[in-house]
């Protein structure tokens, strides 16, 4: 069987991304968690570049790491200077990686305009640059900079290029599209000439700016490559590097070429979310394989076949990359898909017994007034509980008051009161924020952390507003949704009125509530216990 | 040269996307934009399954289109049903399209398991469907859904299918990719089959679930077929649609294929993000081509290199598609990379003029705060008049308060106070409304319609809001988007805040201003006509 590695440089060309910026404990960190993934090398900097790097390779040695090998990035020596001399050969030697990675020009434009030397002071610079590192004991792989391009402008010179990295030494020479422009059906021709000259193992390395990195990087295992260059999610600069996340799955699923284990594969979507969490960027739901919507069912003919055989509607089961089904509530479903709509946590109710009717006259009631429950399962999952008797509120709203003033001085200002009883307890509290929603928000937690302390765990993190039919104005009904998390999960939910507060208000409290509900308190333990046996049992009747 | 026509599904397969809703005019906008850009088919949804679309095909006759078809979607028949007794079928030929496109079972799985036939009827369904639209002088496509599985599980039925709608008179056959899991080396074998037993045209349609969609839609065409299906931004189900926006500039760009003319290739980055505001999805911005990040430039190498010569890492002309280069590095890009381009008026300033650079710097530093100018031309108008010095407010506000309250039966309760001074008056007043923003709304309407009557005219029609940052729930940063319109034209305004309020407000007084602007009142004689100036000269000069 083909051998293929895996080459992840989500640490160095992943962080180009607009918006990354990894702390060196970010990045042991997902170096870790790559190392349990199963990638060959991980590329963890560029230590002549970057301060942070050279901390990174140093702490890194002592992760203990089973299978990946840490790898170091730099470019060729400088035109027409020593070896010895180059501080960022200097810096990458001191990394002491036993693997580095040097790149290197293949498009003569680039040698000439930008770093202006002769295309064989060029040559000279690869083959000597790798020597010498591979005279020091070290496995070198060389990344042939813009190698399509220059292929496409200049042959012969392109291919000089790697035939100079090969006679250096070189144990992998890497076919890079850096502007990410290549098609696929450019690829087999070129690679052909590529293995006529050259006498190395090849790898590919290539972005995604016309949307092509996938099939590009696939294409090339065809070819007969053997190292694949990525990024976890594609992050990169501009429109980023190829998936790995998407090319891990199509090499095992599709073309039956294992480079992790099935175990590790269960863990990349769970993966792909960590990375998105410690790079702070918002998880591209819609991504192959590892998006929180990529085994997403929301047209009602395809929610019904699902339900009967997985395969008519999914071109590969969610489990083996650790995902899940799920089943989207809207206006175009039927039965089968209230008895199917699962949440992260399969929510089941029977399509043929009768509370599942009520619950579905009640959705398509809702969804008239405007609700909508995709992306809002903790607000669909409480209303079941409730039309099944089977959560009590936490507390019974008396009222509230918010007042927002815009002074004079231009300075605006929000406050809320707000009265609730819990139990036979009243509470009167009030708070300002920095918006109504905020206001309330803290007014009501003020009110209710002192029954319930594991308020403070639970945060807002997203907030959205739609108007939902656009006739009236600001007279039109709206839907808020918020998206809440707390140190286990992450939920939605929707509130819809003709006011934008209320809706807010609807909206928040089912987010503490779910948020509450799904955590060990002895006062949900009733419900808790009918939301897992729906979950986990598929039950068959609701009463 | 190869001709190939773009058939748009953005408005049927496109809305099932999660989290997209589209009302009627939503999709009459949606349909004129795509119209502009040049597609042959606009897909407007399915008749038979939603009376929204039925509304939607009865108003679509009003638009008056230039370049592309509407078009309607449906099944075949069901099985042993006759063809006058299908309410579907009879649905489609109510909406009185000119052309229609049907799917059917390309899978015997399909036919066995979901639809319960047998595989002679389904052939029957495939062809009566077709035969009798043709009778009523339809173009008709037929949609082979699920044909590459089912050509992989008896490639023998999967074709007869193909034969049936040939046999019908389909005027074009679309091989559908409906799980998206096929491989673009599977692709060429499979259209060689279909091509040696099928005399018609052939269309793609393919879906992304394995990051192929590109890849394999052109392949396709590489292959012959004369049609492709796609999608604004690659919504759809699951992990998307192939996606146009990739697509239409890989076939003039890549491949010297004209499916749109030059100009109306550089609307797409302004339609992509138009359709992302009117779906209110949040613009994919690493997507190729039209992403806000697909010209972004980080890493200082590269930089350095793009300042001199763009395609040292540009694998296109980000001008082609109407997107812009962007460095992200150090001081923002300077003066010469000047382009207002951004709201839908092209108001044009010169780059050499000192104006430009301080209008410049201000959308720059609103933008960083997080304004958005696209889908808001009422604001970028005022913005640039007000920094000219050509326009002044209609009045000065002095204060506003709002009070909410949520009595204990219930109800909910929204006042507005406000004082302005318009002129040397002031003028203090108070309503209510059915929320917030509709209370404000009002309270400044009362304030102001005496002065200026044509505010009658002036209706908010759609509010959106959104938060920018996701990372301090009700905390972060707010964007709310007004669209307005009176008896002439719509336009859009947006407010920006961390108060939800604020950011309506200041949106809803843009509205108005700009609403009374567009008017003929003698007090904006003179902002008036330096608008039009600059829209319709492309001025030279601001002083």
């Amino acid at each position: 069987m083909q051998r293929i590695d895996i080459y992840d440089t989500t640490l160095r060309d992943g962080s180009q991304r607009e918006g990354i910026s990894l702390s060196v404990s970010d990045k042991l960190q997902i170096a870790e968690k790559l190392d349990e993934l199963g990638v060959g090398y991980i590329e963890g900097g560029w230590p002549g570049s970057n301060p942070k790097d050279i901390e990174f390779f140093r702490r890194a040695k002592k992760l203990g790491l089973k299978n990946a090998r840490i790898c170091a990035f730099s470019s060729t020596r400088r035109p027409g200077v020593d070896m010895e001399d180059d501080l960022n050969i200097q810096a990458l030697i001191d990394s002491g990686t036993d693997t580095v990675t040097i790149f290197g020009k293949s498009w003569d434009f680039h040698v000439r305009d930008a770093l202006k030397t002769s295309l064989d002071e060029n040559l000279a610079m690869i083959k000597d640059t790798i020597a010498y590192l591979k005279s020091l004991g070290r496995e070198v792989f060389f990344d042939a900079e813009h190698f399509f391009d220059g292929y496409k402008a200049n042959p012969d010179y392109a291919l000089n290029t790697l035939e100079a990295a090969a006679e250096g030494g070189a144990d992998v020479v890497v076919l890079c599209d850096t502007n990410g422009g290549l098609m696929p059906w450019e690829m087999p021709a070129i690679l052909t000439a590529v293995k006529e000259r050259v006498k190395a193992s090849l790898g590919i390395h290539v972005h995604d700016d016309a949307g092509m990195a996938t099939a590009n990087s696939l294409l090339a295992v065809r070819e007969g490559i053997s190292q694949i260059h990525g990024t976890i999610n594609g992050y990169g600069e501009r429109c980023g590097n190829a998936n790995l996340c998407t090319i891990i799955p199509n090499l095992q699923l599709k073309m039956g070429i294992q480079v992790v284990t099935p175990e590790q594969l269960s863990g990349l979507t769970k993966l792909s979310r960590f990375i998105a969490e410690v790079a702070n960027i918002a998880p591209a739901d819609h991504q192959p394989y590892v998006g929180f919507n990529a085994f997403a069912h929301k047209g009602g003919i395809h929610v019904d076949a699902v339900s009967k055989k997985p395969e008519t509607y999914e071109h590969a089961d969610p489990d083996r990359v650790g995902n899940q089904r799920r089943i989207l509530v809207s206006e175009l479903a039927g039965r089968s898909s209230i008895s199917l709509k699962t949440t992260q946590n399969d929510l089941k109710l029977d399509k043929d017994c009768p509370e599942t009717a009520s619950v579905l006259q009640r959705i398509k009631e809702m969804e008239h007034y405007g609700y909508q429950f995709e992306g809002a399962e903790g607000s669909f999952e409480l209303l079941v509980l409730k039309m099944m008797k089977a959560y009590t509120p936490l507390f019974k709203l008396e009222g509230f008051r918010l007042i927002i003033e815009k002074r004079e001085n231009g300075q605006l200002y929000s406050e809320a009161t707000i009265k609730v009883r819990v139990g036979d307890k009243q509470v009167h509290t009030a708070a300002e924020g920095n918006g109504p929603v905020n206001a309330l928000d803290n007014a009501l937690r003020k009110a209710l952390e002192g029954f319930y302390p594991a308020l403070k765990k639970i945060k807002l993190i997203d907030f959205k507003v739609r108007v939902i039919d656009g006739v009236d104005g600001t007279g039109a009904q709206v839907r808020v949704l918020i998206q809440s998390s707390d140190d286990h999960k992450s939920w939605g939910t929707v509130g819809v009125s003709p006011n934008v507060i209320e809706a807010s208000w609807i909206a928040l409290v089912d987010s503490l509530e779910y948020g509450l509900l799904c955590r060990k308190l002895p006062e949900f333990a009733e419900a808790k216990k009918v939301l897992e046996k729906l979950k986990d049992e598929g039950v068959t009747s609701l009463s």
